[in-house]
């Protein structure tokens, strides 16, 4: 038996409230002259004081020495291993700038390029046009029109866009459009399978009258398209685990992912930790689960921006007041993965991870929320598909298995 | 290659001897005023000294979060993941009650139940009759002949009973006769595929004849029956380890599950950890692998009996003299998975784990055996199923995998 199958037949009845706070990137390497990173030279009482009475430990994101992007790493703390429930980048490229990708609605990343006069690709970046004319460009696309389906496209950054079709009897298994290199045509989109022939015909009538439009361009007078997927399906947290499930975020990319797997999104106004937190008691009383998603620790490690992390992860703990006082019966606070600071960028490192729950967080003597406690931590260091298990037997969902 | 087929590949011969201690339910919480579990309260100079000589560490009995019974919980230590070997809920319960469930042989819980004047159940538990009244009912079953094949029914608690047949030609694909819902009747037993059906037809008659026999009781007028199954077919010890293996232990669900995977059971007088330590001493030379199972220390955490759990850990350390002086070569001291006082029930926490080898344990600096202590062991957190392969290494019984 899968070990997946476990836990729908172990669900207990229970009125228990669970909050997972994601602090994205939470994790971080020691910077001098202190030798500390953001989260231990942050003062954080609240989050000390959750340390001392649960557990510490870490989670790796998915598997040892892999960088995630935000998407999988989501993923994985909902508790779907990310290699096995693979999501097409072309969805994840959708969510994260905002689009919706429906069941049967079929997405693909998209690239300008520059195509030769004999048609061969001879920059597969069109010179990394800057963000202003690729926008422009996508603008020029949005007269297309299909027959048998609606397109939504949607300038992501520089040369990138993200295309979306939906209708009836779409579906994404279709091979890249990209060559991959230069000096080649962009391929025909081709159904992998049956089921998606009609969606690869018409993502080529799609180019073909986009190539027409962009003839005239210097630099992107071409395009590829890459990584189609659909909404693959994911069991919902109320299928999965028997959840009213949540999502409080700001970032277009998380309430997507959370959508993936049926959490409902909360609309709220403003964007700091105090409102998200408001947001969260106002609905309290509806929901089982709420994930709440801090995004600014993950930018300020990207900046490199040492104090600025300092800051965010203080300004958490001090709205966390508000949070505590809805009295959830289990809590953990974690980020997706690490984004230290002196790295610039995500990394593969595991991410501290506090659990706390009214009763039952084995106590392992550590009083402080760091890495460097975390890595001694009572949890150990656990693939993040685990935290969701912990938390449903923490708040008191998980019968006995076996007698 | 999966990872089991590892272990008798590279079996080597030696006249090594292993012990596997297990303290049922032996992880505990702390609890106030000292803020101390049981076992880190407890005075134990020897698993003390063990300890500051092997390694400490903790299992994971079936997977983080789970809560595991005993049956799956010993399986996992015996090293079969219980979610690969799923064994029947009927064949746990036979054996948790001393019945014996052979080869060929097919076992279900029973419930008693409650039906109305048209024979639907209004009462799945029969209105939850008291022990005694359960225990004069099944005697009036006990006369039940079948054509083809033995029955034998015992009772359980309560309203339950467990009912093994033995004849030619059984298997134990068969679905649950309880409808799971008051206001529905009781459902034929249906074999899901051909092998299973002779055993659904005796199971069936078997059910009409009891039908009759129960119809003037005033409660426990019907039954049902659930958890159909067969003897898994596990490799035994010799055959997964080539290990000659022993079972002491004084329940019967613990002789049982140890049948399952071919270990002899030693009978022995007494029920003390001095007994069943002279009982493994009476043996000591016909078997390359001994189990040692004490019952108590579960019993006290269900209880929520702290200083009795304490006691109880105590007697087995003093005890424990009798055991060393046999000399084993590699020595584990566990448990089958975490009740905590504070709980009184079964839990999902690790299991402290200490092991102990004459020459080649990892020392970690851990003297004292407790929670805490494991969680910093040398050993790590592993699953409990990773126990077996560590015995086998630590007592020169596995050959170096390539060259």
């Amino acid at each position: 038996m899968p070990a997946e199958y476990l836990l729908p037949l172990l669900r207990s009845d229970s009125q228990s409230k669970i909050v997972l706070l994601v602090m994205d990137g939470l994790g971080g390497l020691p910077v001098p002259p202190a030798d500390l990173t953001s989260l231990e030279a942050a003062r954080t009482p609240n989050m000390d004081r959750l340390a001392a009475e649960g557990s510490l430990g870490r989670t790796v994101p998915i598997r040892p020495g892999i960088t995630p992007g935000s998407g999988p790493a989501h993923l994985a703390l909902f508790g779907y291993d990310p290699l096995h429930y693979l999501v097409g980048r072309g969805v994840m490229e959708a969510l994260g700038i905002g689009m919706q990708v429906a069941p049967g609605d079929v997405a693909a990343r998209g690239n300008f390029c520059t195509l030769d006069t004999q048609g061969l690709i001879s920059d597969r970046r069109a010179g990394r046009i800057a963000s202003e004319e690729g926008k422009t460009i996508v603008e020029a696309l949005q007269g297309i029109r299909l027959d048998g389906a609606q397109a939504e496209v949607r300038h992501v950054k520089e040369y990138r866009f993200a295309l979306v079709l939906r209708g009836a009897g779409l579906a994404g298994e279709i091979e890249d459009t990209d060559p991959q290199v230069a000096g080649a045509a962009p391929l025909p989109a081709v159904a992998r399978e049956q089921a998606s022939q009609k969606a690869a015909r018409l993502f080529n009538d799609w180019v073909a009258q986009a190539q027409k439009i962009l003839a005239k361009q210097p630099k992107a007078n071409g395009l590829t398209l890459r990584g189609f997927g659909s909404d693959p399906k994911l069991p919902t947290y109320q299928e999965a685990y028997g959840l009213r499930a949540a999502c409080v975020a700001v970032y277009p990319m998380y309430r997507g992912v959370s959508k993936l797997v049926g959490m409902d999104v909360i609309q709220f106004s403003g964007e700091t930790p105090e409102d998200e937190f408001a947001a969260a008691a106002s609905v309290w009383g509806d929901y089982d689960f709420i994930f709440i998603h801090v995004k600014k620790t993950d930018s300020m490690g990207e900046d490199g921006n040492f104090a600025g992390k300092v800051q965010v992860i203080e300004s958490v703990d001090q709205a966390l007041s508000t949070l505590l006082k809805l009295k959830p019966d289990a809590i953990a606070i974690t980020g997706d993965h690490s984004t230290p600071v002196p790295m610039r960028s995500h990394s593969w490192h595991p991410v501290p991870l506090l659990l706390w729950s009214a009763r039952q967080a084995f106590p392992d003597n550590q009083t402080q929320f760091g890495e460097r406690n975390c890595a001694k931590g009572g949890l150990g260091t656990i693939p993040a598909t685990d935290l969701m298990p912990l938390l449903l037997a923490h708040s008191g969902r998980l019968e006995k298995f076996g007698a």
